[in-house]
């Protein structure tokens, strides 16, 4: 993995200063979620180890499955060609997303 | 897949009336590249079969291997759980990334 600085500061953060991140399983290549991360929550994630996102919504750090429990190891993170998007490779505990399902990406459920 | 019109209805366009596409390869699971689709790109690629984006620089439609020839067959395209991410399977010819490697987010190659 890159060194933490080095990769902190080759990221092309946008003009809200976030860049995008695609979560995926680091064992079975599932693509879990896709969230947003600004250069403070991108250094507590490598910091940390875990999956750690800014929240658009809450307009907070967002330590994934802090509430919920379902907590993201992070393996490794990795920077585009063009240094504008981010790729986490995590192991998930439980679901990624908040409806119950492993992955944000999954088909909605149709209830009968 | 959903039915095209009806996903297309389902998208969060951002206030630049685009959306994140996440791109997979089908068959390996390997996360090519992050890229962007506006209604039109996104009406095209799920029309057409192929991976097509809005190219935020050039500012127009981007058909992806248009020039280069490596070009993305759309095996399926997903909506994320609140609409404003997609993902597309694909299958790639050659290489995704400008720099000849298979992936945008390959790690960049050091040179001696």
């Amino acid at each position: 993995m890159t060194a933490p600085e080095e990769l902190l500061d080759q990221v092309s953060f946008d003009s809200h200063g976030l860049v995008p991140v695609v979560v995926q399983e680091a064992d079975s290549g599932q693509v879990l979620m896709l969230a947003y991360a600004n250069r403070e929550a991108l250094a507590l994630a490598l910091e940390k180890g875990q999956g750690v996102y800014w929240s658009r919504r809450r307009q907070e750090i967002w330590v994934k499955g802090a509430t919920s429990g379902n907590r993201q190891q992070l393996v490794e993170a990795r920077l585009d060609c063009d240094g504008d998007a981010v790729l986490y490779l995590v192991k998930q505990s439980g679901p990624a997303c908040h409806r119950g399902t492993l992955s944000c990406f999954d088909q909605r459920e149709e209830k009968p």
